[in-house]
């Protein structure tokens, strides 16, 4: 079953709520003999921490990583993995429980409140508990360990969309990623993105996105039919994202649209002697399999449930009742959601890299 | 591991060849105690079966499902279910293996041809072998035993989108779903998706579509958080069916292009004392779990690849060729995935209702 | 969930009772590009088919086997994996339902009747349904094609004990286990097993054995520690199979009676620069991984539950009953069970292979 | 996979080293609502727990458990489970690494440090790594939830074998079991334990021992046929503890020298009018199946494969080397295991339940 966890041979377990004392996952299947630093998880957690620019919220954690298992200390500081479970735990520092009390007992309008008490009975309302985005930091570190099972492979997010506008992807420049608060790749976009954003959060309003990830460098042939797709694993893994209501894979949703002639991905032999994809409508999959072309897959996030205008909703006693979430929140949850998809795209990448080489085997 | 087998407590394991003697599904999970005729399988298969217009391929096939194991004959003719797996099969009947015989060894631009020959080294090339939609008939087997499992549940497909032509959702009308070949919800673009698809079934080109799958009844609490989503599972699903490159829950996309305001599904308390929600842009999912609203998903399904139109490719000895495919094709293969779709969200619920009330125990 | 299904990457799912029209396996995760012939499966189903001696039941079964799924045929007739799953099955062609009617309602002592009862509200009486010995056919099968996978192992099994007369090991040949009705290495005591089972067989009786599984040729590495040990995977298919009541990894309990001296195997340097182990205690299996030393594992099949004689029970009224068992059963199901636990050793070890050095890549 | 982790409703993955900073298990699938306190847990740990006799390791480890997720904390200090993953913690104190240095490069006969470096090219040498028994502290904390599963059953175990000395069962008691530092049930065997272990201790040798655990007030129909049988799980976990070399169910190996009159557990209806079983060879299962009779398993642990004595071995030069393993280590690793493979069959029992009733529902 795979409840808290995800992937087969690259397996991932997370554990931990908002306002519990940590969070974590463990990482069973990683190869041994990778070796690596603290700041190479930490480089994946500083991306998605929050309160990093007014456009996500303002709650402060550290959000630092801590490997407890599955290493052998280095004398350089480094470690090397063992081919052991890796468990990594963050502490949660920054728990206002008083922000959350006034609303225990009530279901705020698309958060999980109304159905967590449905299926269970009883909830963590602690800043959402277990179904707070906040889990989402563990599958960041988890991915900053998959990526070093994929050393050749590149595998960068950017925003495409917040709210009706999207880049122009005529601009795309990776390096302008970073160079923004939005993992923006169009910098032409950013002062509309500003302004749009800074609206939207003085309106204690919010807005919904689209992220796009995509991954070089990956080897032909990943991906195991019928029900381990390469697509199909990594849609899952988006779909699992807190707030994500849509997923494609290459041209998606515009597929539907055109013919075949169209959306053929036509081949000629390079003039390397490699076979050649003249186009990459497919994503970089076919038949659940990867080509050799970048995977490139979206996700659609709709605005964070957290508002601050009334909405009208029941509480636990079946009583009306209008809510209001007062709180840190993010004005557009899928800001920060670009490195978690970039997260998952590694461990579903990982995972399949490990099913076609093996898993327990020495380094190839 | 899951390469040909999906489900956790309904588990479904599907294998054969388009050309091979047969094809099959075995069920492992399935409830005992639960009363069906072969009439109640065969009926979803014939709604999948080729050969039923002219804008679906020409392939003769009865489609005949058998059950091999898992029931006792009763004498009336129906079975009851044992609890024990039940292993479906279908016969392969119209296999003209001469017709695939000229592209043994091209790579077909969009099938799985390359990237099977990449992963394994051979592949089946009769017909697309494994990676054939021929597969899917092994699906809606599965899915009429899923569906036997959810008695209480209504699980409904309409195609919504050929090409660029989408249906007025203003028209929407389930019962004029079976009065057209296409799915059609809307019996007003049905004169239109005709000319349309005679234009590209004439020019031997093919066109993309979108399936709207609709499940009404479904209990509030299904779903496990955080990695056995229920709609990440659904999606998972979804996009494992041959074709796929998109799948939304509830308002999909769109919601990536509205606020917190406008996509939030209000709730109050209806006058029958139960919850109400006042819209479900949700798609009946909050936090991976059901919230007793209607289960609303969406797919794309790209154009048939296989097209009279010549492409560019390669072969298996590293040539450039041109591709021409002849046989007999789906110039739109979305009209028959609706049945398929159906079946994968039928065995997704079915799944997730196992997981909450137990698997074992007799019918509750 | 593995109910009808084993192993990771080597996956058997197996279907099919007793007195329906078949049973069979699908065997998921095999390599591409293996060759075999339908002979190569059907050598080991005819050393566990019924009827080839007075020792074991009198029930004609042809059991051939078929594959339907998974091989390209070849002109030769053999056939070549592709990497798909391959569907196995057997025709039931022998069943006297008749033999078994007035049992329908009676829990037959030693036999799953009661506890399927209990269970599942209902049950296939009919040869015992899905917990007859005959699923083990499948088994063997699927066993067949995981011995494909290992063309360097030699797994051989033998019976070690009827009742309570062993063999005496020092007389261990293993030429001879095909040399008599019982799987005996030892030849010198086939003369009193033979009269020792007459006379339990005339009288309607049963009685129990122990068999023994030897690998050899396993390379050193596979297992895969905390929860997928090599000798945990081998104990758990061993202990599935009908009847086994103990399973025991090299010296098994005879190692909770001695010391760690006697216990240790040293190791040397051999001449040839390789490790030597002077002793093999550990049955090939340390922490979990295989040492490269022979894997020994030893099995104890308790009586034939189906006895002549009466014994006291119920019936599914809650009614006392006397329950004598006619029909045609094995006086010792234990010597059937040696290709049963070969093939169990061998799909473990296929499985384990598989996950050392990867599923789906071409054969390395 | 399951690697690192055991279960499928009731999943269980452990990480964490000998000498490491600490070990710990992620509980997934604990139903919501059980409340319970750390001393609930703290308990079993303390059956454990290394020093607390002259005939366990003087290793001092305080073994104290954290929850650092899954439950809500109550005002009066207990915690009630909210059906999210329990992520139990428990810290290592007390690492002498100096002890195990010399032995870095040593492969120590018995233990797995030949095979880690074989499979994984690198191992944690520190007090064993990964393959140390300390990891058994992880399955005794998950088997402290488990039992709050299984409210009405009563899970104990006992020591029934050191070396050759066997107890006398005519003597059972189970309050004697904690009477003495073997948790043996035959008081008149103490003082000749004693004065063995005694000289095996001084001797720096040691010797192995039997376990039998008995799960009373299992309800029938508990397991899950064919590779999911009960007592399948059950061995598979027992035979997953470090040094287990054998596994029994019932009888066991017994049941190979009897005939199927004596092995028959007859049934009468009671006065109560409920089904009785007039004796237990079955162990409580049947065809995989438990029959509401006594669960009853016992296990074979080989003698601890560190002691005093020189052994002959090589290193990972490949030079032959005589080690002694000098450190702190128990004379009768059986002694500790009793807790292990009471916390095991919990785990497995637990399992089972929650695929009986489902796992996602309250408490029912």
């Amino acid at each position: 079953m795979s409840h808290n966890s995800f992937g087969h041979l690259f397996r991932v377990t997370t554990w931990g709520e908002s306002h519990g004392p940590a969070l974590g996952a463990v990482v069973d299947g990683c190869p041994p003999g990778l070796r690596f630093t603290l700041e190479d998880l930490q480089i994946w957690l500083d991306k998605r921490k929050p309160g990093q620019s007014r456009f996500v919220t303002q709650r402060r954690e550290a959000d630092l990583v801590k490997v407890l298992s599955g290493v052998m200390p280095q004398e350089d500081g480094s470690m090397i993995t063992t081919g052991t479970p890796i468990s990594l735990m963050i502490e949660n520092t920054d728990q206002r429980s008083k922000d959350y009390g006034e609303i225990a007992r009530q279901y705020r309008p698309g958060h999980a409140d109304y159905t967590y008490d449905i299926k269970y009975g009883i909830r963590d309302y602690r800043g959402g508990g277990r179904s707070s985005a906040r889990e989402t930091a563990a599958r960041v570190a988890a991915g900053g360990i998959a990526r070093l099972v994929l050393p050749d492979v590149k595998i960068r997010g950017a925003l495409v969309q917040i709210g009706k506008h999207k880049i122009d992807r005529a601009n795309w420049d990776w390096a302008e990623v970073d160079n923004n608060p939005f993992f923006a790749p169009d910098p032409k976009i950013v002062p509309l993105w500003e302004d749009y954003l800074d609206e939207i959060r003085k309106a204690g309003s919010s807005v919904g996105a689209v992220v796009e990830v995509v991954a070089e460098g990956v080897p032909a042939g990943l991906g195991a039919p019928i029900y381990g797709k390469l697509d199909q694993d990594i849609s899952a893994l988006l779909m699992s994202i807190n707030a994500v209501k849509g997923v494609e894979i290459g041209n998606g949703f515009e597929a539907a649209a055109i013919t075949g002639e169209e959306n053929a991905d036509q081949m000629r032999m390079g003039n390397d002697g490699k076979p050649l994809f003249l186009s990459n409508h497919a994503g970089g999959i076919l038949g659940g399999i990867s080509t050799g072309e970048p995977i490139v897959a979206r996700f659609a996030i709709k605005p964070t449930s957290s508002i601050l205008t009334e909405r009208q909703s029941i509480d636990a006693d079946g009583k009306n009742v209008d809510v209001r979430t007062k709180g840190r929140h993010d004005p557009c949850v899928g800001i920060r959601a670009v490195p978690v998809g970039e997260a998952m795209v590694a461990c579903a990448l990982a995972d399949h890299v490990l099913r076609d080489r093996g898993q327990n085997g020495k380094q190839r």
